[in-house]
Formats: structure tokens, C-alpha cells, sequence
């Protein structure tokens, strides 16, 4: 078992870093704060004895050496960095629970055949620099990594120069390493472990994920002195848009999801009518052909709502995952230590997109998921309980162990 | 007569400080480019041999001395600061034709039994602290000084901090000046005047204006693992509220006008359901009865709206005036101006607010419009023909001199 009360005090420490207003944390991707985060991850490691790698695009790699320095490393990890309100848990438990089962190993002295390997992948969240989960992706094959580095932010700062201004980026060669397997532990981010009263989620599926930025161009002007009817109010095109969403989500029930996050206005000022709006649209479902159906859906019905009031419409996918089935063997380790160990578990499909669905198209790949508190994610107030952190991080070593061969 | 070609020089003179990104001018009150746009303005005024004062919020006044020194001053002018997306005419041309008036006068050696003054109004546009016209309102006793200082801007800047550090806070009492007359110049930012083919527009009402600062509550989860069901999207509350405002508006035709052009989502991420939306509705028309009945109709109708998807409405005035009706002597100088000049005119009402509305509840006040291409303003695009610069600003100039008394 793992020591439940060291893992909470380093959840806690992490988290004081890039604190929150609100309880949480904003501890974004390439900001000081994720650089001070890797800073306190890579201390932890050394004193842990692990040897650290880092790639070109900033994936850090925590190294316990195996029995067989041949074999291939079993990984597991997740993500250190957060949302602009995010919660302290979101990512930071699949990393730091990673750290402790070493330690843990180290405290019992357990040897495994293949070495492990604790991660912590590079923007994860993708609230700064859009795709999520993007330094996986480029480590999967799935991005080109000059087209991550050219990524910008809301400032029209770029991924790759705001990596070397923190000082992360690596010298090796992103993918450039073979895993035996993936472990990732995450909370639950949804309702329904909590519901169900079970401690562990043995994570099956995930959802799939289309990111359709959108753009609605009308024409600004003087909010008093045009008149209704000469009126090109890009502002309408959004709420249509925004309820277009939520019908065709609710269309799709049970399972389908739709809104829109993030949403920026041009010029946006009060007696300006906006002559642009910038905003990108979020649907999944864990069924392919249902996610496909909805976004051309979206795709031929949009343009038509803005056309109808004078302002055009334009789109573009800036993120795309399909739904991923995990690998059955993984799977089957994370079910059998839940039994093993004793804790009540079920099975279920991520909500969320994690660097595992990425991993998962090379490697086996399986997930633990966790309960939070009312379901509630990507906000300050997230919370978890010391014993659900335990449970997983127990279950998550389990897994490993049997994987990595004791 | 003016010296159109001297005017129009100093307008694209002026147009070179703060330029925008497409043509017209981003010097929005308060900035460094507003300040150095102030600079040339005194420039300009002391060359032309004026007095400047200025007052505890700003305001400037160049004053040329009259034959009788103990008349009440003849006040024109207008406001120098632009829009974030801003044209080059907007209060510049008010500001400059009153100039312009004074350079004529000096050439063709014209003593008036008044003193003349020519007024830069600080923050007119509101844009960056809300509401609009704010230092004239000051001047009017319509706001407290002390409020208008405290007035934030988005980055949490306040008022009063702002004018200090650009260097025009000035020594004299706000309202501490008594006035003859106030005549404004001003472009119609509206679509009339050229659709009519008219010259000049003799500005005999204006509409009244309500500001209505919205915050709709709702919860920030996360877009992937949070169920339909179980969200509180304020992204959907705005889309409801968009169209309620349009409604309403089109339900008042003709001449009511509504729209929403400043909008803040928190926290603006593409994975976030928006935890809260902040925006300002602008709801206008000429009829005092009308725009309260379309305040308390939306005060009604919109918390509803959204109670119904489970979000919370609650709303504010942040700027308002009523519709003005302008004094008829100095209407009757405009329009025979006009009329001696032989320029083609109309009487019409002012689709903007605007500093000479404030002062019309204190003084005899009236307004010259000249057009403006397409009825565009607000946009970086706004135009105007040297001509119709010259048309308005000869008008000014007679109606002034009529008033000020030769
Ligand atoms: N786990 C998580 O919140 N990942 C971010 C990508 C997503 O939006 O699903
Ligand atoms: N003239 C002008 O645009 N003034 C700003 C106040 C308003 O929005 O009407």
C-alpha cells in the first residue's frame, strides 16, 4: 500500500504553487508557475533516485531503474499543469500519485524486471495554447512538432518560444522512446462514481472530441446611431450558434456534450456593435459515427443561422480526438488490482480527454480514475478526498507492479 | 469662411498619434497617445495665440479673448479620444473645427463681443471607463468627481490613477465656468444625411441612452465530463439575453435601438462551461416613455430567460441620460447658418450621445452634423469628404459668430 498521507502532503505543496483566488490553482502551461511546478517534480525525483529526461517540447521522464535494464520501461504519469481556475487535483494526482508508488517501492525496497518511468506531459489543458493534450499528441505521431511550436496564445505568444523562456525545453528527440506500457491515473472529472459510491473507475473507453473554432463576421459600428436594419451584429451569430449547440447535444442524449468555452469579442466595446466573434465550439460522445454526425450537422446548419441575420460564418477544427478503447490487458490489471486490494470499482468512459488516448494508439495503454466531489471539474472548488487518492494510487502501483514484473 | 485644406491637414495630422490597425485610430482617454494628441492640441491653440486651462479631470479649454471681457464665453468643442477600433472624425472633428474657427477669425481679423472657447471633453466614448461622456457629465453635475475617479477600466485601472501618471490633471475646479452659448460639430455616425444628400444635419434632439451591466451566474465545470443535465452554462444565458435585446428593440420600431457590445466570459477556456458572463446592453431611442418601457421589459423578461436554464441574472445601470432637447436659439443659429451659406439641411435627431448633451441642461446648446460615408463609425473605416468637414465647420463658425456677437 502506498503512504496516503505523504501523497496528500506533496498534492498540497504542488499546489502552492501558482495558487488560485478562489482555492484552486492557475499554474498554465509554459507560465513561471509550470516551470516552478517542474522545478519541485524534478527535486522530488532526485531525491527519489530516479534519473530525469526531457524532450524538445518539454515531456519530462522520471526514470527508476528496472531489474532488466533491457526491457522496456512500464510508464505512468499525467500532467502538472492546470486552467486559468483550476483545481489542484486535475492532473497533478496522476503525476504525484506516479512519484509516490517509487517512492513507495523505495520504502519497501520492490524490484521490478522492467524499469518505470514517472511523466509529466506538456500542456495537457490546452486553455493556453489550443489542442489539448498537445505534447502527447506530438510524442504520439499525432502533431508535427514545428507546427506545436508555432501554436500561439491569446498574446500571440508562441508554444515554442515561451518553452525556452521557462527553460524546458530538452535536447531529446520527442517519441524518441518505447514503452511496455501506459498507467494513468486520473480523477474522474463527472458525477458518476460519486453517484454510484464506488471508489475506483476502471476507465473501458473515452469520449471523442471535435474543437471547431469559429468565427462570425458582421460589420462594427455605432451601437446608437445605425439602425436596425443596417445592423451586421456578429454578437447574434454567436447566441444562435451557442443554442444551435446545445440543441444538437441534446439531440444526441444520452452521452453526447456541446457548448462553447472560450468566446472573444471584437472590438468589444459598449457602444460598438461587434464586428467579430471568435469562439470555439466543444462536442463529444464516445461513439464515433454519432460525433461525426453531429459536427456535419453543425457544419451545414451554422452558416445558414448567421446568413439569415447578415453575418457570415466560417469554421475550423483546431482539435480532434476519436473515442479510444483501451488496451484489454491494461484494463484487465487496473480491474484486478481493484479487486485484489478491495475496493469497490466499476467500469466506465472517460468524459475528458487525457494523454493516455494519445498513448493508447501506440502502447497498451489503461487509465484509473478516481471520484470528485459533486463531479466538479475545471474549477477552483475541485476537490477529492485524501482516501480516494489513496485507493487509486494503490490501485494504479498494483497495476503497475503486476505489468512491470516484480 | 473656413480654410477647408488647413482643417483637413490638421485632422490627418492629428490621426498619425495612435493610429489603428486598419486606417483609423486607436486613442482611447487616458493612454499615452491620448495625452500626446492633447500636446498638439495645445500646441496648435497656443500658436493661434489662445489661453489654455484645464481642469481637475481634464478637460482643456483654449480660450481667444472677446471685446468685452466680462461676457460669458462662447463654448464649442468636443472630445479627442477614439474608440479601441476608432475613426479619424469622431469629437476630433469638433475639436479641430473650433480650431479651425479660431485660425479664420485671426486671418480675417474678426473680434467678437464674447470670448470664445474651445473644449476637448475627457473621456467621451466610455470605452475604456464607462459610462460615455463622463468628464462633461463631471462639468454638468451629473456625476460626482470623486465616482468618476474611482472608475475602473478592464485591467482594474482607475480614472483618477490614470490621468495623473499621462500628466493632465489640471488645477481648476470642475464646473467652475459659466457659458454663453455651447455649440458642438460632430459627424452623424448614422446613415441619414447622405441618403437624404444633405449637407448639414441642424440637431434638434437627441436619443436617450441606458447602459445595463449584466452578470449572468452559472457554474464552471468541465465541457467534456460534465453532463447536460447537470450544467449551468452562463454562455447560454447571453445567447438567450442577445436576442431578447434584439426583440425588444425590433418590437420599437421605428427609431429604438439595442444591442450588446461588450462581452467578458470567465473563464474563458475551451474546455470550461462559462462559470460567468458579464456584459453591457445599450438600449436607445428619441422617446423618454419608450426607453423606460424597454428597460423594464428586458428588467422583466431577462432574469426569467435565464432562471429557466438554471443561471443567474442580475443586472445594472452604468450609464444613462435622457433624451435631450436642444435649445431653440442656438438650433435657429445652426439652421440659418446653413440656410445664409446656402448648404442643403435638415433638421435630425442624434442617434449618439454626446458632450453637448450634458451641457444642454445647463446652457444654451446645439449641434452642427455634417455626414459620414455609409453611416459608419465606430469602425476604423469611418469617412467623411473634405467637403462636408468644410460645410460643417463654416456652419460652426457662423452660428457661433452670430451668437458671440461681432
Ligand atoms: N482531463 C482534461 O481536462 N483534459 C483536457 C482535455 C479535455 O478537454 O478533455
Ligand atoms: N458620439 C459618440 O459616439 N459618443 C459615445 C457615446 C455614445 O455611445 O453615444
Amino acid at each position: 500500500r502506498i503512504n496516503g498521507t505523504r501523497l496528500w502532503d506533496s498534492l498540497m505543496e504542488m499546489a502552492k504553487i501558482g495558487p488560485g483566488i478562489a482555492g484552486g490553482n492557475n499554474r498554465q502551461t509554459l507560465t513561471d508557475e509550470d516551470s516552478e511546478g517542474r522545478y519541485l517534480f524534478q527535486k522530488w525525483c532526485d531525491e527519489a533516485g530516479c534519473t530525469m529526461g526531457v524532450d524538445e517540447i518539454g515531456n519530462m521522464f522520471a526514470r527508476r531503474e528496472g531489474a532488466d535494464p533491457d526491457a522496456l520501461p512500464v510508464y505512468v504519469g499525467s500532467h502538472l499543469d492546470t486552467q486559468p481556475t483550476g483545481g489542484k487535483y486535475d492532473g497533478v494526482l496522476g503525476v504525484l500519485g506516479g512519484l509516490e508508488i517509487i517512492r513507495t517501492m523505495n520504502d519497501l525496497d520492490i524490484k521490478t524486471k522492467h524499469p518505470i518511468v514517472v511523466t509529466n506531459w506538456t500542456n495537457e489543458e490546452g486553455t493556453r495554447f489550443a489542442p489539448a493534450m498537445l505534447a502527447s499528441g506530438v510524442f504520439a505521431g499525432k502533431h508535427d512538432l514545428d507546427w506545436a511550436r508555432d501554436r500561439t496564445d491569446a498574446n500571440g505568444k508562441k508554444f515554442g518560444d515561451e518553452l525556452e523562456r521557462i527553460g524546458w525545453k530538452g535536447p531529446e528527440k520527442v517519441g524518441n522512446r518505447k514503452m511496455h506500457a501506459f498507467f494513468e491515473l486520473h480523477i474522474e472529472q463527472g458525477p458518476i462514481l460519486e453517484a454510484e459510491g464506488r471508489d475506483i473507475g476502471v476507465v473501458t473507453h473515452g469520449q471523442g472530441l471535435r474543437w471547431i473554432e469559429c468565427t462570425v463576421t458582421g460589420k462594427e459600428s455605432h451601437t446608437g446611431s445605425t439602425p436596425m436594419h443596417m445592423r451586421k451584429n456578429a454578437g447574434r451569430g454567436l447566441a444562435l450558434v451557442t443554442e444551435l449547440v446545445h440543441e444538437i447535444a441534446m439531440a444526441n442524449q444520452p452521452n453526447a456534450v456541446g457548448a462553447i468555452g472560450h468566446i472573444d469579442v471584437y472590438p468589444n466595446s459598449r457602444n460598438v456593435i461587434p464586428g467579430k466573434v471568435v469562439f470555439t465550439v466543444d462536442m463529444r460522445t464516445h461513439l464515433l459515427d454519432k460525433l461525426n454526425a453531429m459536427v456535419a450537422e453543425f457544419q451545414s446548419r451554422a452558416p445558414k443561422l448567421c446568413e439569415d441575420i447578415g453575418v457570415e460564418f466560417s469554421c475550423e477544427i483546431v482539435g480532434q480526438f476519436d473515442p479510444p478503447a483501451f488496451n484489454e490487458d491494461c484494463v484487465g490489471a487496473v480491474r484486478a488490482a481493484a479487486e485484489r486490494l478491495g475496493y469497490s470499482h466499476m467500469d466506465i468512459i472517460s468524459g475528458a480527454g487525457h494523454d493516455a488516448c494519445w498513448i493508447n494508439d501506440l502502447y497498451p495503454t489503461a487509465m484509473v480514475m478516481c471520484p470528485c466531489v459533486d463531479g466538479l471539474s475545471h474549477h477552483e472548488a475541485e476537490e477529492i478526498s485524501p482516501e480516494w487518492a489513496t485507493a487509486g494510487t494503490d490501485v494504479l502501483m498494483h497495476a503497475v507492479l503486476e505489468t512491470a514484473e516484480i
